[in-house]
């Protein structure tokens, strides 16, 4: 159940790891897992063949690059990759999104190269 | 495509309405609607049997009563409620929250009470 009979409180989930793009399921709906992220840097090109993406800026900002543009995203605002849309995250300074993926989507695409899902 | 290739602003969006317990869609991911809606007062008791549903928080304060118990959330808080709880959510003073339901999803459980869906 991931606690999820109680409310979870992003911000205090963000401030129990430091590591940037491994994110951290911090609940469960639909079949989808809910996680929070520690952005910084550039993240690997990649898409997914079977799922949107979706971000939502908690803090700081982020520029999500597509091969056809690239969207800016402050606290509060939010983006949904289409699926099969190739993309990178980048931030420039450390941000903190939260993200929707399907149970068991790897980050980057492949199952290879992805982080593990950790959930706290 | 719901303009899903740029931005989506929650608070520029929400500015946007005033009415209570009226959803606006501003996105779509996965076969669900992303919305944004203004809550003050209590909303009905109601269930949805095929679906979680996903509340996080963005201004103010709600309390989602349900049969066992109570959930307080404030800014930057979320909760889901499993398919088929009965819940209502409640505000004292008017809040903001984002919501994710399967796109067509009524939002009072059953189609003959629920608000029709609006994009925004």
């Amino acid at each position: 159940m991931l606690g999820m009979m109680t409310s979870v409180n992003l911000a205090e989930k963000l401030s129990t790891f430091s590591e940037h793009f491994k994110p951290r399921t911090i609940g469960q709906f639909n079949g989808h897992d809910l996680m929070v992220v520690k952005v910084k840097g550039e993240f690997v090109w990649h898409s997914h063949q079977d799922t949107d993406d979706f971000f939502l800026v908690l803090k700081g900002r982020i520029r999500i690059e597509m091969r056809t543009g690239a969207v800016e995203l402050g606290p509060g605002e939010l983006f949904v990759v289409p699926k099969g849309v190739e993309h990178r995250p980048v931030a420039v300074e450390e941000a903190h999104v939260l993200l929707i993926e399907p149970t068991g989507t790897p980050n980057t695409g492949a199952a290879a190269t992805a982080a593990p899902r950790v959930v706290i």
